[in-house]
C-alpha cells in the first residue's frame, strides 16, 4: 500500500498556507504529504545586467534544503560556497517553470525572486517547490498590483508539477522518498492551464524506457498534474491571510 | 505604545510549536510577536577532530536567515562561501549558551547539531533561536534516551535569553525590529533557571552607559527572562506531537 | 536555409577524431559542423566515498567551455570556484546519460573520469559531448580490458544524443547557435542503441507545446539519433591510431 | 604566582610603540606580557555602499594571527577564503569599540581602516587590538589633520579594554594563555574615560555565575581598564617618532 | 637517446595550426613533440581598473591544463576557486612575456584576452604555450586591424621561448617530460626577435649552479630560441586559414 | 642621490632581530631600509601527501603583506580565499630557494613551515623574505637540535638574495620602491655561500635586455649578494636571544 492509502495514480494530500510569513509579497507553506517547503516571491528594483536597458523584467528562483529536511543532517552550502548540483538543477528548473507563465514585459525594471526552502523532504520537493511558487508569486502580484509597482498582472497562465515514476513495473504517480528510492524511471512534468507542456524531464535511473512507456508516463503524469492545479485553485480562492 | 500593547517590561506573545517537522529528534517552530524561527537539534554519530579520542560529546549550532525573512531580500550566504559577520557571532552565542547546559560526558561519541533559521525577523532572533534551540534540545535528548543512543540526559539546566534595550532613555525589555534600530544601547541576557547567567553582552550602539543604567538593564533582563522560562515550562509540559 | 545545407530532419556533419591525445584510455575529439568538443575518459583507482565498500565503480563526467570557445570570452570557473548553473545541468546530464551504458559493478573499485571540454561551441554542446565521450569510454575500456584492469566490459549499451526544436513553427533536428537562440522550445533526447530513452528532457522556450507537438518532437528526434549512432559506429570500426 | 609576578588584580606590563612602521597614519606595536599586536589606522577615501550620499564616514576594523603567532602553528584564512569564527567576532568587538568613540560625521566620505594582526598570542589578543587601535587611530586622526584631509578631530574619548576571568574560583585581571585555558568566566569590557561602559561581553566558560560575582568582575575591569588608561596616555604623551 | 631522436642541443618538432577554431581572433594549436596546447587571443573592449582612464590598454594571460593532459588526471581549478600555485606562476609569465612584444597605447581602451590550454602536457608546456601565444595574438591583430578595430598594429617585435636543463651534469635544449623530471637545473628563456632577453628564469632542482655553467645554459637557450623562431615564421607565412 | 645616501652597488642597511617573538623556532624581523619583514619559522610534524611514506621531510614557505605595509592599504586575501598572483609567485621562490640550501632527508617525517609577513613594503620584499627566512631556519633548525627533533643540522650552505635593476640605463643594485617602480630591467638572483646560483630571475619591464647587460646585472648581484651574506653571518654570530 502507499503512503496515505492512495491507488497509483492518486497525488498525496496536498494544502498551501498562504500569507505564511508577512515580510515577503508571497509566502506559501505547501505541505504535500510529509513535504514541506516554504515558498516565498518578493518583486525588488532592478534587473541583472543582461536586461538593463532592455523593457523586460526578469525572474528568478533558488531551491535550498534546511540541514534538518533530510534524515541525516545536510550540511549548508555556506561553508562550501556553491549550491550542489541537485539544487542547482532544481532551481533552474523552477526558474524556467515560472518565467513560462510570466510575462516579463508587464515587470520592466523590476525582478521577482523567488525562494523555495525546504523544510521536511519526503520526495517531490521540486515539484510542491514549483507548484507552490506559483502561488506565491500570484499573491507577490496581487500586492503589486495594489501598490501600482506593475500596472497589468504579468500572470499569463498557472502552471502545475507532478512526479510519475516506475517502481516494480508500475506507473505511480506522485513519488515520496521510500518510492523515489526505488523508482527505474522518474519523470517530471510541469503542465499550463491550458494543459500545454512546459518541462518534460525523464530520466532512467535503472534501465531506459520505450516510447510505449514515455506516452503511459505521459498520460499518467497529465492527469496528476490536474489533481494538483485543483488544489491550487481552491486555495487561490481564499482571501490571503 | 510598543507592539502587541505592551509595557515597558513585558515580552511578546512568545509561543513554541513543537515536533514542526517530524524528521529531527528536535524540531520547534518559534513565534515571538511576528519573529518566526524554526530550531531542530539532531543527535548524529561522531563528534569533531578536537575531540577524537575523549569521552566527551559536542554540540554545534547554525544561525541563518532565510531570504523573504528580511523585509528587503537577503542574499544567501552560499553564493559567498561565507556566513557573514553578524550571523557567525550569533551562531557562537548561541553554541555557547547551549553547551552551557549540557553535559558533553553524556553525549560521548556524538554531536548535537542545532540549526536555527530564521523564516521572519522582527527583532530578537538571535534570543528567540536560543530559547526553541533549548527546547529543540530537550526533545532530541528525549528521543535518544528512548532509542538508548544515551543512556542519561546530558540536559543540566534550562537556558532563556532576552534582550533589553535603551529607547530614548528608557529600558524596554525584548525590543522588536523598529525598537532595535532605534535603540542607543542594546544588551542580550543569557540566565539559567537557576538565575544564573550564562552569558551577557551589552553593547552601547549609540553613546555609553554607566554602571548604574547596566544595573537596571540587568534587573530588566533577568525579569524578562523569567517571562520567556514560563513560556518554555508551560511549551515542554505539552506532549509534544 | 540551415547551416550545412540541410533539410530540418538532417544532422550536420558528425565525425570523431579518436586518440586525439595520447594520454588519456580515451580520447576523442567531435566535430559536429562548427561545434568542437574534447572527450576524454580516464579510469582511475578509487570511487566516492558513498561506494566505498560496496561491489560498485563510478563514473563521473564534467563539462567545461574554454574561455575561447564562444563568440565573447567566456570566464573561467575558476576565478569563482563554482560551476555555472548550465554546466552543472549539463554535466549531470552526461554523467547519467553514460551511467545508463555502464554496468558499474564491472568496474568495482574504480571510477571513470569523463572530461567534455568544448573547444568550440556552435549549437548541440551537449549533445556532442554525450555522443563523443561514450566513444570516448568506450576506448577507454578497450585499454584498460588489455590491461587487465577490468576483466569483462562495463559497456552495456550505445547511447546518442540530439537535439530537435521549434524554429519558427517548424521543427527542426540538431540546432545550431543561431537556430538554438530563436528556438520556442528545446527537446535533448539521450537513445540507446535498442532505441529505448534514457534522458527526454523539453523545455518550453517561448510558450509550451501541447501533447501532439510532444509527439512529432519525439518521433524527429528519434531518426536524429539514429543518423548519430550510424556516425558513432563508423568512427568505432576504425582501429583507433 | 601569576606571570610577571602580579597580583589578581594587577595587569601585565603595557607598552605601545608608535610609529612602528611609517607608512600608516598610525602605527602602533602593542606588547602586553608577551603579547604583541601590530595596531594600524589608515584613513582612505571612500565609504562602504550603505553610507554612500549620506554625510557620515566610516570606521572599520580587521583582525587576524600571523601563523607564527601560536604555538601550534596557525594556518592562513587565505587558504580557506574566510575569517575563522573567533576572528570575525572579534573584529566586530574591535570595530564597535572604536566607532563608540569616533564621531563618524566628522570624517564624511572617508573610511578609517583599522588593521590589528597578532604578532604573538599569550592571551588578551582581543583587548590589546582595541587598546592599541585606539592609540593608533589617534595617530592616523592627527595625521589627517595636518594634511586637512579632516578638519575637526572625530575622536569623541578614549577607549581602554581588559580582560577579567574567574580561575580557580578567584577573580583575576587581564588573563594570560595559561589562565585562559583554565577561565571559568571569562568578561571583557571596553569603557571609555568617562568611565562609561561601551561594551560588556561575559560568557560562563565552565558553569554560570551569578548576579554578585558579575558585580565582583564588573568592579575589578574598571579598575584594570584604568590602568591600561594610564599607560595608553602615557604613550600618547609622547611624540611619535 | 633523447625522444624524436634528437641531439642535445636540437628541439622536438614545432608545428602551428593556425585558425584551429573559427571564433577567436587568434587560434593556434601548438604541438611540440607530443605537447599539445591551444592558444587563444581575442581582442574585446574596455580594460582593468588600473588602467581606466589612460591612453593604454591591455593584454592579459590564463593558463590552464585540462583534466586528461596529465598521466593522473588533474582536477580542475574550478572545484577550487583558484588556479594553483604553479599555474598561476607560468601565467604571469606568459602575461610579461606577450606585454614585452606589444605596444599597449596601440590597443587603447581595449584588452587582449589570451587563454593557453594545454590538451597534452609533456614538459615544455610554458614555453609551447608562449610561442603558440604570440601567433595567435599575430592574428587577433591581423583581424583586428581589417576590422579596424585599431589603426596601427600593436606588435613591436617577436618573441620565442625555450628551455635549458641540465641532466645527468650534461646540457640538454627543450627537455620533455621524462627529461624534466630528473633535470637538476631548468632554465626557461624568452627572446625578441632582436635576440634581446625578456625574460630569463634558472633554477636549481637538484644543487646549484656556477657563473660558467649559467653562461653555458644561456648559449644553449640563445641558440633553441632561433630554431623556435623559425618554425614560428614559417607559419606565420601560410595564409591563415 | 639613491636612498640612505649609497652608490649604484650599494645595498641598505640591512638588520636581522632574531627571536623577535619566542613562539616559533626561529623568528626574525628583517629591517632592509625601510623594508620590515617578520620571518618565522616552525618545525612541525607531518609531511604533506606526496611525501608519505618517503625518507624526507618538507620545507613549505608563504609570504604575504599587511594590509598597512602598503601605500594604499592592500585588502588581505582571506577576503578573497586565494593567494594573489604575486605572493604565489613569491612565495614559490622563497620555498625553493630554502629547499636549495635543506637536505630534507634529514627532517625525515618533519615539515618546516617558513611564513614571511611583510609589515613595511619598501622594494626588495621578497629578497628580504628569503634573506631572514635563511636566518630563521638556522635558529628553528638550532632548536630543532637542542630539543632531539633532527639528529642532524639538514642545513647545507646559507643562501643570499638581492635584486639588480637597470633605472635610466644605470645598473642599481637593491632596489628600493621607487627606483623598483621606475626600472625597466628586474633581475632577482639567489646565490649560495659556495657563489653558486640557485635561482636568476630576469623581467624587462620596459624594453628587453642584451647578453652583455645581463652579464653586467649578474656581477652586480653577485657582489651584492655577498654585502647580504655578511649581514647574515654578522646577525648569526650573535646570541639569539
Amino acid at each position: 500500500m502507499r503512503s496515505f492509502e492512495r491507488s497509483a495514480n492518486t497525488i498525496r494530500p496536498l494544502t498551501f498556507e498562504r500569507g505564511f510569513t508577512a515580510t515577503p509579497g508571497g509566502s506559501v507553506l505547501v505541505r504535500w504529504g510529509t513535504t514541506m517547503v516554504l515558498c516565498t516571491a518578493m518583486l525588488e528594483e532592478g534587473v541583472p545586467p543582461f536586461l538593463m536597458g532592455s523593457d523586460k523584467g526578469w525572474l528568478t528562483a533558488e531551491y535550498a534544503m534546511l540541514p534538518g529536511s533530510t534524515r541525516t543532517r545536510k550540511a549548508r552550502d555556506s561553508g562550501r560556497g556553491k549550491v550542489d548540483g541537485r539544487s542547482t538543477e532544481i532551481q533552474r528548473l523552477v526558474g524556467r517553470a515560472l518565467r513560462a507563465c510570466i510575462d516579463l514585459r508587464r515587470m520592466s525594471g523590476r525582478t521577482l525572486f523567488v525562494d523555495c526552502d525546504v523544510l521536511e523532504a519526503d520526495g517531490g520537493t521540486r515539484t510542491a517547490a514549483i507548484n507552490g511558487a506559483v502561488v506565491a508569486v500570484h499573491d507577490a502580484v496581487a500586492r503589486a498590483l495594489e501598490r501600482g509597482d506593475v500596472t497589468a498582472s504579468p500572470l499569463t497562465s498557472l502552471v502545475s508539477a507532478v512526479s510519475v515514476g516506475r517502481v516494480d513495473g508500475e506507473t505511480l504517480v506522485d513519488l515520496d522518498a521510500v518510492e523515489d528510492n526505488r523508482a527505474e524511471v522518474d519523470l517530471n512534468v510541469v503542465l499550463t492551464d491550458r494543459d500545454e507542456y512546459v518541462e518534460v524531464q525523464g530520466t532512467a535511473e535503472r534501465g531506459a524506457f520505450d516510447h510505449a512507456q514515455l506516452l503511459r508516463f505521459l498520460d499518467a503524469a497529465r492527469a496528476g498534474a490536474h489533481a494538483v492545479r485543483d488544489a491550487q485553485r481552491a486555495a487561490m480562492r481564499e482571501r490571503a491571510r
